[in-house]
């Protein structure tokens, strides 16, 4: 009952892991936007497996096929309809977890909701489901373009690999991490194919910033621009938390140190805020930071739970992600262009 | 264009901190639940001004008058209408700020965006617009008792001051601060004093619990039930971070270390996934922590702008919070009894 | 479920015919548009009751107190919160339909849906809740002016009698039928009266009109202009049927005589569409027309049954009115204006 | 920005008459509903062009492929994504109305609204869209007779011919024109062909019937039953009026007439109010009638307008319907059927 993203810019997605395929309809697309398909084919690209060594080496080719709303090379208004076929829909790989919940994947949790499973690698919980957030949100993306709004993220922690030097933007599509530092890049990695040796898995973080974003975007009072967006990125697969600005380090501080003082034109001397004041954006830099859980699946024997309430013994396979930071950089990307947008669309109404 | 919160269980709100009344209506209500009119003004003095020492001394009786919805002692299924009368309406408090933004308020956003300004005690981005929501969140509640849900909240940080003892929730109301440890409060309440006097104010954070949640609630993909806490959360005025059982803390863990195994029950032995998996309910507790930046308020000058672009001296005065998280654990719980009570009935569509 | 009407411009209501107040929420109001305050109550007026000897003779002064979202004269694009409260709360006029379900009424199917009754005056089902439209109907009607957009309706039936002179809108309101032609009106008021006096009531039509709509409004291809118009007029009280341009008589057409033929201005010869194509408006004048039932409380001796399955004779009393349609006309008028508005503001998103 | 219907079981479609392919996404289908996947392709075909000698003679095979939310032959939970391919995709045939808008179709509109103009067959204007309707309907069919209603559609007028035999549900598939009284349908057949060979068009009418819809159903105030049933209808394309129970005859009824009185069952002996008290389902049949204009496009010379705002000649051409109804009664049904399934779902939520 929500599979639907946005208000007015509006995602609605389908598909499970293993099925014929999975796509979307996207409405509410502003017309006459000259499309970039093979920019939307190449976000598709920065997400999908096997694209390195420290990702999970499953091959899917993940190719959008587009459908509808674009006519002679622009968006028309209406709806684009999407399909991106499951290249693999062998669900016999997955026989061996067929009566057996995984821990701390969502295999027990839908079973419980919805009275039957849809074992065949996770089926709608798959974070297969986000490559069509890819999409709407490379359409999102070459919009806000039009607008001069840019959207960045990059991974800043692996485990317990903490970026320390500077960013730098360039960098992020030139190591597999797609940390923005190329030295820290080298670390992380260096502790990603040591976890997966291991048979383990690590969790991530990433930071995500918009650029250029007018004031004004936002809504009060229940769908505040950083409300909205901390809702698109805990709605990604594994996301266990969302800050803003100075996020969870504003407990620490002082009222004295934390406000933004302003400059005569209206911009501040320190963004404590990211850039988002009362839910509405102030012009400055939107800044985020979004914490990823380590993936559950793991090559490891684990003991779980069966379908006839018996604990029994499990041997992870497969081709998984032993950190799953380097290929969300896209999705979160994405998702903070759609919800950017929408809000964009929103603000017109604010005058007749 | 966004004052409604919930899809079936749905609350919308109106009215600015010095107009003439806040408000609300609450649609979706469950039909036949005998409503405690006492418990819900109680849950409203929770929240209100002036009720200990730490907190603003500002007057407001917060007194609620149910309009509508109510018949013989029960919901009817029919809207709840309320409002709360503004008990100080006078805007000549508010003469000195009239043409100037406050630093990292709203005055410069909601200018922005609308064209306009009601620079009286903020207008609509006030947080006296969260009374509407407790009073929601208590008429929520109530339902979630019959089912035997309940939710409780504490304050496990101020400024540096972090809960230390073992958390007692009968001790929660017992405290100014309104933690959950008697020790622990007192520190935090001293700490309090001193940031008050020197003019300025502090951060913090505050735990809420859920218990007995039953397994199932929660839409995939968009609407996961941890992706609208979070956004049910960040839309509380001063919030600048969410997360969730494990939450940032899980960066740094491995999957080895951070998959919660089973017991044959279907309990899991660790709760690292706050009892959320795939964005549904598990039955485990549901657990999170929301990061409060400090009150942007000083009794201290500050230089800020103006809206002719100068800038200028600015004086706090007033009556303000040192800091926010005593009062805003009964709006941390309502919003958390609302998102709950709509995912309940969401649910309930499931199954034909 | 369902007390609120709009996308953008969005109206909440919620109240009972004799609960305390009723009242509502309109969000998403355009920031910036001087109200005049006289002519909401002045909209107020022409619904209320008693205004003339052909309607019901209940005392209701329908005074609406308007609690936000309005500063030094003009919105502020917050949300405006309203209540009009219920002179009569008297429930013990209704102690002998308290177990009784009244023909043609709300009272089983309310009583089948939510497990209880409000027998007072109909509760939520009664038109009273119609009142809170027209509140937000005279507030769309100003932000419409501004636009150069105005909204007309009147009773072009009652009973057998239909509206057979040229409509003069200037007339409308000289006279109680609301019939836009002065020898017509007289004709139904005489007709009204001789039904009244027998106890009965009788059904009517109301004609809306739309004039100097831009084109370019309605969405295409589950909210069409005409679509979301039915709907909106559809959710009145004791409207059966709803057509637009030319409507059921369009079935016995063929389509060289139906056709609008174009003139070089884009307007159209002729305008069977009713100034709507494809969901869209074209530019010419909107039509509708729009049937009510008879009123079904009578002033005569009905049998019908009661809670307990027994078939019992009951006696109407009471001040109702005889037909409806002539304090329907603002109604009409209000949920058109609310209808177009939101539309209007829908329309700002087609473009970046 | 509006290709979705429904609020818990939702359908949004997507596709241009002469794109890739139309389709959609159907989430909050409930779990575990045994699907009779023929049965879905038959109502398609009940649509199809080229079914019989008085529709379109169109080839279009309408062959719908179904993505997901589906698995070992049951409902999952999941949403359903479903495509349709176009066969025809040459826009060729197209070419000489390319800067010419047809009188009484939407290309004047959309070019208006979007700024652009997708002039293959009416692009998302055109009626193709609907087959979209057509299979989320039929599997809202399957849900809805497990719960014992059943939904049956039928034409009972084509232009100037009324149905005036008794209705046989059992005789509507059997003639092409899907008249309920094989005579009658013999009749209007002959009334088609006529208009058909002078090239002109013709208007018609439908009416449904919902029967064992159960009490209850229907939300008070805006989303009244028969005011989303009448938005259903009046969304599909070439519909003019809506019109339930008693509908515009009621004008001229009086309430004694008029007033449905109960049986001890809690049936009424009429059923002027067509199953709706109210706005919510009173467990008699829901009865509706639609009006549909005569087609526009003609096969005749007509006078109309160009891109240039000249007036020009154009010549119908190509393979139109000569009337709409027949094959509008599966699109009818199969709104009435989503419409119908949404508020089952929704009324779940009204007891805790």
């Amino acid at each position: 009952m929500s599979s639907t993203f946005g208000t007015i810019f509006k995602l609605s997605t389908f598909g499970e892991s293993h099925g014929v395929a999975i796509g979307g309809v996207i409405d509410g697309v502003p017309a006459n936007i000259p499309l970039d398909l093979d920019a939307i084919q190449a976000e598709l690209d920065r997400r999908k497996p096997g694209q390195s060594a420290i990702v999970t080496q499953r091959k899917e080719s993940d190719t959008v096929e587009l459908l509808s709303g674009i006519f002679e090379g622009k968006t028309t208004g209406t709806p684009i309809g999407f399909i991106i076929r499951n290249a693999d829909q062998k669900s016999k790989d997955y026989d061996h977890i067929k009566d057996v919940y995984r821990p701390s994947h969502a295999d027990y949790t839908y079973d419980k909701k919805y009275g039957n499973r849809d074992y065949r690698g996770g089926g709608r919980s798959s974070a297969r489901e986000t490559a069509s957030r890819v999409v709407a949100g490379a359409i999102a993306k070459q919009a806000l373009e039009q607008l001069g709004i840019d959207i960045v993220a990059y991974v800043d922690q692996v485990g317990t690999v903490r970026m320390e030097g500077t960013p730098d933007f360039n960098e992020i599509d030139n190591n597999p991490v797609r940390c923005a530092n190329p030295e820290d890049a080298e670390r992380m990695e260096t502790y990603i194919r040591e976890i997966r040796k291991e048979g383990d898995t690590v969790g991530g973080s990433i930071v995500c910033e918009m650029h250029h974003v007018p004031p004004g975007l936002g809504e009060p009072v229940f769908d505040k621009l950083h409300a909205e967006l901390g809702k698109a990125m805990l709605s990604i697969n594994a996301v266990k938390g969302f800050e803003y600005g100075s996020g969870f380090s504003s407990i620490a501080m002082k009222g004295s140190e934390h406000n933004d003082l302003f400059n005569e034109d209206g911009s501040t001397k320190t963004n404590f805020s990211g850039g988002i004041q009362g839910g509405i954006s102030n012009g400055m830099p939107i800044t985020m930071r979004i914490a990823f859980k380590p993936v559950a699946t793991l090559i490891q024997e684990q003991t779980t739970l069966n379908n006839k309430d018996e604990l029994v013994k499990m041997q992870g396979k497969g081709r998984h992600d032993p950190c799953v930071v380097p290929r969300a950089v896209p999705i979160v990307e994405a998702m903070a262009a759609i919800t950017l947008l929408d809000f964009y669309l929103r603000n017109k109404a604010v005058q007749l």
